[in-house]
């Protein structure tokens, strides 16, 4: 820590000390819409030397491309206005519950504006306060794991950093509000920042869960790690393989943690969601007599519509809030400690190769041909084909995310809201990934539904050059539901897609109805950089891909097990 | 009340009795996305013979449709998944703030599948809930007035009738979340819904609250009614007009309630916001000697920030929450009793007329001057020369707002969020306008900025066959933001708008940059009924209507006098 009164630095004005705290954590780029609660702080990040303010057409999306860029880059922001600013609740709700580090900062009213007994624009005012609006706080509490509303500056700088440490800690969102008049309020008194600590175990309930773990290992055959999201969120994926490989156990990821460690990795077995994996990954599961289930969160799409085997005599449970061993609970464990010594076991042991890597089934033989309708299968194995190591893989829900699955990919390479499921997220976060890693080629996949929620958002890939590659997969409605109950409200108005970059005056938009004119679209994008391609695949209503199949199979048998419902349950 | 027991009666099941009192109530289209939690209620929508599921492109403007539905027809629904239904919360906190009786309904997991203790898709869970989510409700709690989960088919019809009758008196929004395995639950037992009651004022005050105004009245010689949208959503214009005409006192509006009585009428003199408004309206509330300020939201916007005249020595405040004579307050008054009362004041008098009507003003002779480059001042004269009796303005924030507020229209024929402020209100808003008064003309009038938010909203203009016409006002940025604080996030990404009918493959789009372009524009669209014109208006980045002019020069007094602040607020 630095060491240096504070009075002899140079006074910061709350304004800065914020974006400073921020560009410390790793921030270049700040998401929103301005207003006036919030245009003095614009003000100040366009100010600021090192962050640049990169608007949005609508806070909704802002959340989105935040979240996504917290994902890559380990924490995002976006900025909104006090009151419409409520558009962005569910980005939080996303990034609360996917675990991911944003940051939403708000402006709002200054003290004064509320002394005069008018109710002011955009305000909620409920209780018909006086002295302030607290609504948007109360709406946020439901989504974040800290606030700061900066109304002190005495207290602000603590407030800051003590928020943005929690944020760092848990990768949950945090909430900070700054009223407009105090933007530029000086720090009183202002000392040297402290980034955030680790959480710390303690030593003897560690080393008790690390004996019970060695037990298990040493009595085992065919161990399995299941791994979750947490693990990247925490940078674990480097320890935890090296443990893997000393080992030699295989790998299974879920769908949230997908590419939490490069699934060219020999070990690297597939994604699991139960009876929704492909065949090699069930029978994987089905055989082994241990699974370590690491920083996982397990959802119903996760467990294959509660079909994965959760056996719990055979199974260890460690994320970044529980800790579980056979029937029993432990507290007090940190999961970055745990990983770390999982690495330091004293066993010594190496388990036999039982499972068929992912590499060999990645060289089957690919054909694109001419005048073939095309099929989603075949989009998504022409996507492997082609792929590239610097490539991104970002999905949104569906079938996109279904058939994203079976995708081979690097590690870090791969994005979706698998849990939370908000439709439309990833055109926000195709644009936003390839702000955050510009060196690397964003592939966006997205159904026709998903779509129309954001897709004027590339508006923004324009303005700031982003050229992330989407493909809108038209099937012509919500798909995934047709399958649990058809009707007219899955049918949606047919766009001309492609002809979105006319509206925008930027990018490239292509439609395809073939196997080859899709192969030579994705060339011809993935050889140009500096502009967003749209392709958009005309694909027949009910096509799905292999995965999707799977999941429609389940809901059918769900469905046949639930004698009397009228209505199938995903 | 029908007596009929109710064991005789076919038993309707929870999802039929919501529907059928939606209807019973007025409502006729439903507003919404589909989604698993939803899908058996969205059937039962599509079975219903009186209702029509009408699909969004997004929760958010889902909200905002029957939000404008809700003004227009007394009551309008949005129906939503769980958890990403989120997206709809700022549409709530609008209706909320501009009492607005909007219902929205949420789909839920069933009670069955918590108990598997897995996450479900969707879901919050802040506190690791085995037994049921309530993140949802306890966000929506914020933003409405009441709120029903059906959980018990014993209860659920009381539910329903309460939360609308709710719904009905405050004109505020209310929440009903409706489990999926409840839709088909057979009530039990069903009695015969009761309607909503007016609420009830204590006589005696209400007596003594009456002679205070005879006597304000009978000692005044200029009084004048300050009117807001509470008169327009209470339906208490005939009666609050027969008062006026009586007496022959003078009514201004408020933005918000712009239109509760007609603007041709004789007494109608204008639009009061403070200095922001007319000169002569500013003249005519300057001199007057006693305000009846009756529905009113006091808000920032519809003070001219803070310059509106509040004298309490002459001032009667009455609304749906608060009564005040000068300095004293009255409770348990209702407003409809008050206006009802006010028309049976036993005072013989009449005041002189003191003021002109506005349509003196209208008859300004009107020119389209050809190869002449548009103004924003030239659009809302032309638009007002070729108003007809049936058009409806929508109008969303900033100088659309402004500038709106000088054109004469009828009765109910204006709408806006003037005070909550939602940018990207006005599209989805025109567009349910339509479906609200399919008879009528919908003119619906957005800056850039705010059609960036909601544009592609005019999908459902073309699945439905909705004709409105929009206006979009190209000053390229966020125009009323410009003024207040000048930067590079005041700018956006210019489009090409008129494109857009080719995106949806369907509509008209004209972009005009002269007067009489505009003009020609404005009629081809007025005589073409069937399809909805999108008439791009290209601007100078600085040009603004009178009424911004106004605003411009507020703010910049505003700021003049907070020495020391660097930045001017609104």
């Amino acid at each position: 820590m630095d060491s240096t009164p504070a009075k002899q630095q140079p006074k910061s004005t709350i304004g800065q000390y914020l974006l400073n705290a921020l560009h410390q954590r790793g921030v270049e780029h700040i998401f929103g819409v301005p207003g006036d609660y919030v245009l003095r702080f614009d003000k100040c990040i366009e100010e600021h030397p090192s962050i640049q303010f990169i608007n949005t057409t609508r806070e909704s999306t802002a959340g989105y491309m935040a979240d996504a860029y917290a994902r890559l880059r380990g924490l995002g922001v976006a900025c909104i206005t006090y009151g419409v600013g409520i558009n962005i609740t569910n980005a939080l709700a996303q990034a609360y519950v996917e675990n991911s580090p944003l940051v939403v900062i708000s402006g709002a009213a200054g003290a004064a504006e509320f002394l005069k007994q008018i109710k002011l624009h955009h305000l909620i005012n409920k209780a018909n306060a006086t002295l302030g609006d607290t609504t948007q706080l109360e709406i946020f509490k439901q989504v974040t794991i800290g606030q700061a509303v900066l109304t002190d500056p005495k207290t602000a700088q603590q407030q800051i950093d003590a928020v943005l440490d929690l944020c760092f800690k848990t990768k949950r969102p945090v909430y900070i509000e700054i009223p407009r008049d105090m933007v530029d309020a000086k720090l009183s008194p202002e000392t040297a920042p402290v980034l955030a600590h680790d959480t710390q175990s303690n030593m003897q309930t560690l080393d008790e869960a690390m004996q019970e773990v060695e037990q298990m290992l040493s009595r085992c055959q065919r161990p399995m790690l299941w791994i979750g999201h947490e693990i990247q969120r925490y940078g674990l994926a480097p320890t935890l393989l090296q443990f893997a490989e000393r080992y030699h156990i295989p790998i299974v990821t879920s769908l949230l943690g997908k590419t939490a460690v490069s699934e060219h990795h020999a070990l690297f077995a597939g994604v699991y969601q139960g009876d929704m994996s492909s065949p090699e990954v069930m029978k994987l599961m089905d055989q082994c007599d241990c699974v370590f289930m690491l920083g996982l969160l397990l959802s119903d799409v996760d467990t294959g519509i509660f079909t994965a085997k959760l056996d719990h005599e055979r199974r260890i449970i460690a994320s970044a809030e529980t800790f579980e061993i056979g029937h029993h609970h432990y507290k007090k464990l940190a999961l970055n400690d745990f990983i770390k010594r999982l690495n330091q076991l004293p066993l010594e042991k190496t388990f036999a190769k039982t499972y068929s890597n992912v590499n060999t089934r990645k060289k089957l033989p690919f054909t694109a041909h001419p005048k073939t309708k095309i099929t989603t299968k075949y989009v998504f194995d022409c996507i492997q084909h082609h792929l590239q190591r610097d490539h991104i893989v970002v999905t949104d829900i569906g079938d996109s995310l279904f058939g994203s699955a079976d995708l081979i990919l690097e590690q870090d390479s791969f994005m979706a809201c698998a849990y939370f499921g908000s439709l439309g997220f990833a055109t926000p976060a195709s644009i936003a990934a390839q702000l955050a890693r510009p060196k690397r080629r964003v592939i966006g996949i997205v159904g026709d539904g998903a779509f129309q929620m954001t897709s004027m958002e590339l508006s923004t890939a324009v303005r700031y050059q982003l050229d992330p590659i989407i493909i809108v997969l038209n099937n012509h409605g919500y798909g995934t539901e047709r399958p649990i109950l058809e009707g007219t409200y899955n049918d949606i108005q047919d766009w001309n897609y492609a002809a979105i970059p006319q509206v925008l005056q930027g990018g490239v938009g292509i439609k395809v109805t073939t196997e080859d004119g899709f192969e030579e679209a994705l060339l011809q994008a993935m050889q140009q950089r500096g502009t967003f391609y749209l392709i958009e695949v005309d694909l027949d209503k009910l096509d799905f891909s292999p995965a999707m199949h799977r999941f429609e199979a389940l809901v059918a048998k769900n469905s046949a097990k639930q004698s009397g419902a009228q209505c199938k349950t995903l």
